[in-house]
């Protein structure tokens, strides 16, 4: 079946049509929750009556409103309150080198807001006073600098929006696991415009010597976070970052500095910058280790393997929002993203994966950045076992979760990026499932 | 002289050249502010000293920071307290009825972070229960509704990055006023990510008759403020939304529902949306009568001027962001919109615009989006009058301010576009001013 046909889907499964004007009228007036008004007789005026809807008088169009010097800094509405950055307090031994989860599922659009985006801390998010942090580059440089922000915020600069997420995001159902809702499951992700100075240009500011070839990035963090990066990817789209969707990085997120790494783990992309030593070889901290490293079954650890491969989650409906509207129709909507470069496509499955319908992707896809990805559905009310699956421009597809398996056994944590399921009961309500 | 010229401009003007990785290491390395550390003596381990330089530990290091429950919608650091939006007492007879305005010379890239984008007020901003809220739609069409916010969530939705600008923006100064600062003078204009439904979605559901031409679009705040739209526009890419970079919209910028009528004065996108009536003419209401019209010297009205023009402005250097480093390297940073489609090309200007040169743009560039330009700018300490000046890709390039006004006249309030002229003193310093 693809996509453009109007035809139910032979066996019984959902039918998936296209939302032509006519067609979605006619079905969504026949299952629609909109309340059919009496017809030509509704004027202009405001008549009496229920006071919850038009053309009455809600009760906040009777008062004065809040003023322009209410919030000189804005917040959500009261009525948002529950759109929040939530933790699993079970995952780690402390809060402070903890994570929590940005609420993809009740989010539009590609830009994560800046105050819901995860936070992955080692040792806290520290407070830092700009006016006090440096940036020194020292190692196998010609001239070894340091550099305030105000330095760093006078050299050319670029913005690009990129998705970061933890390597982490989503291994805690490697061996079977399953995360009450997508907040837990895949929400280890945001994406923001970041502006910053190339890596490149402060490289050069400090003269590479001929037999540099790796860097540590170091934190100011009460871990002093480390990790090692390649000069090659250094030198090609790496920016150390001021700015975060427009205004100053939080502090949660690396404030006054962080380094961005464009499609790579989320922990190499290290916040509250304040060092990078330029060396001939990896240093083989902690957190290159230890952790950060992907133990196979032959007992051997996938050591720097860096790359965030393209992976997708349906964000509605999910356990969080299930479809509550009954039969008729759903626009299936969900986040793609791939550390190689472009989404390309992404394929919708109502069946467990036996069919494949291809979503509207949302322009302009940009490389390395969240995408949102939107599919209409005319549900049946019958059981579904709801995927995506995501192909980014390199001709990589997201695997199955037994696919991954097969090749990395049982014991990773992190870089688990398979198709994901969500069950549809008939009452609406979603589970998150794995199935075989 | 050529963007790409690298020998010293005539007549003394300030050297322009572009920063080619070696150009830019020598010169900025003759003037920055760099500390240069002791050379190959640096080691990787701590040592004593001044506590405010790396390799020294700070304070931060030394103490766990917050934890990841400390902050489930977080804010920025307090040391960016003073990035807030501000309005001007003088302006408006009360602040319901008011406006503040985006502080732009803090901001970096094309996104307004939701907290500090510029409102403007006809009654005070409301406070709007969504479970209350609803949208009616009615006048000439076959099947009046009324919408649920649940209802209008349901539909097909789309994601679009659109600038939103008050028609007033820079308006004081039409007669020669000159406000304190680029927030004052430019920062009626904001660019969000926006998610919501495609009017023409809504339109085709409740059925147009052949009569129907305009649309009257209502807001549920105290002013109840209302504005003609044209059914074409209404057609095209209005879209109802009810998301704003990845979130809810804000109260203050229509929570839970608002139009986005992209590129079109900032007055139509009506805010906190709860009624669309159809008709065959427009409805003459206040605020395209009295208000939001521009009288000319003929003494008649030009009505209905809905598109903003293309602009741009500096945002740096600015009189909050002065050249406080002394001769040397400058990036010249700034933003350019227009209504009518994508900027093709930003000029900058340092002679008050006897001489031009191409500026970068920030890629991708979007229609009807803010969009981000950059210079390289090697400053020798003299005077300058620095100068933008958009062209968009309908080939409409922003006019002098003389030129406005020969073809407007003086009295007007609204569409004032013109380059904007920043004139920069020998100490760096920044002034506000028109020239002839």
């Amino acid at each position: 079946m693809t996509r453009d046909s109007k035809t139910p889907a032979p066996g019984g499964s959902p039918r998936l049509l296209t939302p032509s004007r006519r067609t979605f009228l006619k079905r969504s007036a026949a299952v629609g929750g909109m309340t059919m008004l009496a017809g030509a007789g509704v004027g202009e005026a405001m008549a009496a009556g229920d006071d919850n809807l038009p053309p009455n008088v809600p009760e906040w169009m009777k008062t004065l409103g809040s003023s322009v010097t209410a919030h000189p800094y804005g917040m959500p509405s009261q009525y948002e309150k529950n759109v929040i950055r939530r933790n699993v307090g079970w995952l780690t031994a402390t809060e402070e080198s903890s994570i929590n989860f940005t609420p993809i599922h009740e989010l539009d659009g590609i830009i994560t807001p800046n105050g819901v985006c995860f936070e992955r801390h080692h040792g806290g998010a520290p407070d830092i006073d700009p006016d006090q942090h440096r940036l020194m580059i020292h190692g196998l440089v010609d001239r070894p600098l340091i550099f305030t922000m105000s330095d760093l915020m006078r050299f050319p600069s670029v913005s690009r929006i990129h998705f970061i997420e933890c390597p982490a995001n989503g291994g805690m159902e490697w061996k079977g696991a399953q995360m009450d809702g997508v907040q837990f499951s895949h929400g280890m992700v945001h994406c923001c415009e970041w502006t910053g100075v190339k890596l490149s240009t402060l490289l050069a500011e400090v003269g590479l010597q001929k037999s540099a070839k790796w860097l540590l990035a170091e934190g100011a963090d009460a871990a002093a976070m480390t990790r090692s990066i390649p000069l090659d990817k250094a030198l090609d789209d790496v920016i150390v970052c001021y700015s975060q969707n427009g205004e100053r990085i939080r502090v949660e997120n690396g404030y006054p500095l962080r380094l961005l790494v464009p499609g790579w783990e989320g922990n190499v992309n290290v916040k509250w910058l304040r060092r990078i030593k330029v060396g001939d070889q990896p240093w083989h901290h902690r957190e290159e280790t230890s952790k950060y490293t992907d133990l196979m079954p032959n007992g051997i650890a996938r050591q720097f393997t860096f790359v965030q491969e393209a992976n997708s989650v349906i964000t509605s409906p999910c356990p969080e929002k299930p479809m509550k509207f009954g039969k008729g129709f759903y626009e299936i909507r969900g986040l793609a993203w791939s550390g190689h470069g472009r989404i390309k496509k992404v394929d919708i499955s109502t069946d467990g994966g036996n069919n494949w319908h291809t979503a509207d992707l949302q322009t302009p896809v940009l490389s390395r950045a969240l995408t949102r990805f939107r599919f209409p559905l005319q549900w049946d009310g019958r059981p579904m076992l709801l995927q995506s699956r995501a192909m980014d421009e390199s001709g990589y597809v997201q695997p199955t979760i037994e696919a991954l398996r097969a090749v990395r056994g049982l014991n990773s944590i992190y870089h688990k990026n398979s198709i994901h399921t969500w069950r549809v009961k008939p009452d609406g309500e979603v589970e998150n499932v794995q199935i075989a």
